[in-house]
């Protein structure tokens, strides 16, 4: 009679920087399956770079927005585990956060308001005893598996204000006197391709760089990345020789850079935080 | 009432060249799981090298045949994407396929004929707007998803003749004029064990080459990668001693070649493509 | 009218040395959802080092506890395979466990009494026919799916005595004359942390070295690891500046070194089975 779908089977998603050659992740996924027998258990990525709270932040907000709405995110890469940082739950009108409140969930909550957050204090819904190391086990997943369950926010712990959790900077284009702007590299994913925190959108005439109503993408764009200086904005790799380096807006809605069937990140050194310029 | 199985919890595999560093498969999945929300995903592995279609293929050959009947696999190892290269599902008597049209499915097709093959044309099963540079996450998984949900292909775009889809050429061994045959390597495992081209059957009297049809496999059978020759072929690593090399038919019904307890791939420096040789 | 529990979704849990880069896994998936549609498929993990049935019986005892009862815990990691090495199903009252009998089960068994265990013989509980080389496919998965589908042990076998099953020997604390003990690294962890043999206990006033009643871990306790030492025992990471060296109990009881925000491993060139020593 039931219909199997979001409230029989909940998603719940993972996003850590816990890597998948030790027990960690199987063991916060024991801890689910005993709270929430039915939940369907779906990583994003358990490779964030050790700590990397920016980067986590950026690949979770281009996964997330395409699960079903009601779906809980567990995230944790928790540089501060054992300090005063709190655990929080947040809920937004088309799903609920599991995180340590560093930013983690700043570019994902850029885009949703947030209707509730609660810091996770209530004892009954964590494993006892809580490890001093190992929260996302004890603390989170917990948490993520008891809401899949059905268990609402404030039930587990004192709710908190919007305005009180803990934001990373968003990166803005930052104007230069010559014309052009700045961003900074944000992410190098498993192609090599290099993404950049120039966010873009799509209008009737193409696209346009945010905060930037102007500035349309095209073929008198330029990207500089250190020395290196990308002519043209494409649409896709297949408009360029393999092997050519090509700028485009990537399926996050960035502009990227890449070469065509090659390792633009490797050739180059990218690094995140890297300083990148656009112009025209 | 009703038996859970094969129907109401449809099977959808991946296999891809994404890596597990970004949010790309996490998206996939949340896109298939919005669709079809009692899907099973698995993954077959997203580590194919990027752009290696023939890796893929071969990877995708050695899993597939295990998977209940009626599963749905997607696989996207896709360097042409943005290009006018086809997106395609092919209904066999096992299985549906999703992918490019550019030789992934060539391996499992040889095996299992086609019943059926579509261009995935029909833009209300894709995800809109469609990106220039995912089309895994906007077009692949959700043709997938919607065919778990039990769409019919032929509902899902144009149906193209078998004969049309773009094939990988097949490595069958190369007669030498010594009585020698070439064939190459066709995979490195993450053991290090170099797995050739040589396809093998197993008949009354042990293994043969396939396409050779006297050619017994034993011990006056040697293989040659580069410069290094290994005598004889065995049955099991337990046959040899640990450190020692060994030749063998491996699980999937090829010659390969690895050292027991050892890495093969990384002592010889051996490369997808290199050429082996073999004798009696 | 059926609840979805632990019954009508066993979970199966996966932990070996195949890397996740080949078929090898998705088609040992492949074959247990066709044996039991309804299981529930998690991964401890697929990075354990080639052959390193130590450091797998170590993973593996860290995740483990936290799954549901009744889980059936499968894991491969089988330098004898195509040996007389005996492929064995073991079940204890929390779970089921489905493995070669090469010590791989050893650190689970040293908390869970065995109830029964059966040596794997009976061919129609496994593949046909069965490979020399993959029995991670042919043997445990088919075993591992049955096994969640109802099929008691005792049918799939002969039993055997639990005193006949091979084990590792347990690492305990080795006293010296000098009043300090060795222990040696079991692990290192994807953060570069060194997981030591030296387990611990919590007791009233704190953390005590197991086999060491009166060794309680302060301020006072340093640990070495070749040349270097650590002085005192934290709680947790937030007790040292970033960049720190720091001795704690991790997640899993046993004594670790780390790096605040950085590799210890890396850092030292610390290699499983290197000599630790620890003194007041």
């Amino acid at each position: 009679m039931e219909t199997e779908g979001s409230m029989s089977r909940p998603t719940i998603t993972l996003t850590t920087d816990f890597g998948q050659a030790d027990g960690y992740v199987g063991a916060m996924k024991g801890v689910m399956l005993r709270i929430c027998p039915q939940a369907v258990l779906v990583d994003v990525t358990h490779a964030i770079p050790p700590q990397a709270v920016q980067q986590a932040a950026y690949v979770l907000s281009t996964a997330i927005p395409y699960f079903p709405p009601g779906a809980v995110h567990l995230a944790v890469v928790d540089p501060g585990v054992g300090s005063e940082r709190r655990p929080i739950v947040v809920q937004t009108e088309r799903a609920v956060y599991v995180a340590p409140d560093n930013g983690l969930l700043t570019m994902v909550l850029a885009r949703e308001p947030v209707q509730m957050a609660v810091h996770l204090t209530e004892p009954s819904y964590r494993l006892s005893p809580v490890s001093d190391t190992f929260h996302g086990r004890d603390i989170f997943a917990p948490a993520a598996a008891h809401l899949a369950s059905g268990i609402a926010p404030r039930k587990m712990g004192e709710e908190i204000a919007a305005s009180e959790l803990i934001s990373l900077p968003l990166l803005m284009p930052v104007p230069k006197d010559d014309d052009t702007w700045l961003g900074q590299v944000l992410h190098l994913d498993s192609f090599g391709n290099i993404i950049t925190s120039l966010a873009c959108s799509l209008g009737r005439s193409g696209w346009t760089l945010d905060g930037v109503a102007t500035a349309e993408l095209g073929p008198r764009t330029w990207i500089e990345i250190g020395k290196h200086r990308v002519e043209g904005v494409h649409r896709t790799f297949a408009q360029v020789e393999p092997g050519a380096w090509i700028a485009y807006v990537g399926s996050s809605g960035y502009l990227e850079v890449g070469i065509r069937d090659g390792n633009a990140a490797a050739q180059l050194g990218a690094k995140v935080g890297y300083s990148v310029r656009i112009g025209w």
